[in-house]
């Protein structure tokens, strides 16, 4: 396998537990598909919700499924415009005392204390991509991206998992500082 | 010298001509110095404007002193928030064919045909800071950043005049790409 990895651009989402959805859409709501996603299971949703900050507030999609934890992923000039402060960036599920927020739907709201944060830089794969890539989970690797703004991201953390598919994940921040747009594609360097 | 470069963020600004300065905020309008910049002879006005583009608007503040032609320079999220397309990643002055906004200020406003760019990373040096750094005028170098998101920037030219200090300009995508808050610096790597 050739080190050629795909880059997508995660834009800002928000990932909800049933109940959460429950107060946001009404009760017995389940989440609509609007499209799949790379990672297997995953899945944008056709709700959208607003997420309000002290200054401000953005729609974002929600993606499925519905998870054990409210998470809200946004970047950090998102977090900015809408006066979120204290936004680490964080693997998703690592959330403890990570930004606040409210979210709004069409049949409620919900108090987030903790659950924003910037997503960490990351590679999803394969124990087989793994193997043929030389890096194992949890790793941390530089990813050389030859776009129009070409670059070296540095502190990129390998997943390993059999649910997943190979593809490197960076928010809208990052595709912008790189100009990621349409199909990207880029190789670890050691 | 050390191989220590002061990397600054730039947000997004707009510089204006004396007649748009007049159209927007009054006939015999002057800029007002709100802050001194790194670079000698720039600064920070009081004055802002509306930037309008098809889908939204911004304020901005502008940088003076006044320019022989209008130019907004704004981060690639800012320019997809307004909706302004076809903004190109360009040095500053290189602005034909570049993105088309409106505008506004407090006394009336200005179509621009085109003038609005997102500012290709650059780092201002005197000539001897490039002496001493082995560049010079318009070579590319790569900038190394040890932040709490490390990355390497590729492509960043570099622009030497007696007038200019050492300063290495990002926009706000890659300042939040990088996490480039508060005093940082980078080094040139080759």
């Amino acid at each position: 396998m050739a080190n050629k990895i795909l880059v997508e651009t995660s834009a800002r989402h928000v990932h909800v537990t049933a109940e959460t959805l429950e107060i946001l859409f009404g009760k017995g709501h389940t989440l609509t598909n609007k499209k799949d996603l790379s990672q297997p299971g995953q899945f944008a949703c056709e709700e959208k919700v607003t997420v309000k900050g002290p200054k401000g507030a953005i729609k974002a999609s929600i993606l499925g499924p519905t998870r054990p934890a409210d998470q809200v992923e946004l970047s950090l000039t998102d977090a900015r415009t809408i006066g979120v402060a204290n936004v680490p960036v964080r693997e998703s599920g690592d959330i403890a005392g990570s930004g606040a927020c409210i979210l709004e739907g069409p049949c409620g709201s919900v108090e987030l204390k903790e659950g924003v944060i910037a997503a960490k830089r990351h590679i999803h794969m394969t124990p087989a991509d793994a193997a043929e890539l030389g890096v194992s989970d949890k790793e941390i690797v530089c990813v050389k991206l030859e776009t129009a703004r070409p670059l070296i991201f540095d502190d990129v953390v390998v997943r390993v998992s059999d649910k997943f598919a190979l593809a490197m994940h960076i928010d809208t921040d990052e595709s912008n500082a790189a100009c990621a747009f349409g199909t990207v594609y880029g190789s670890i360097v050691k």
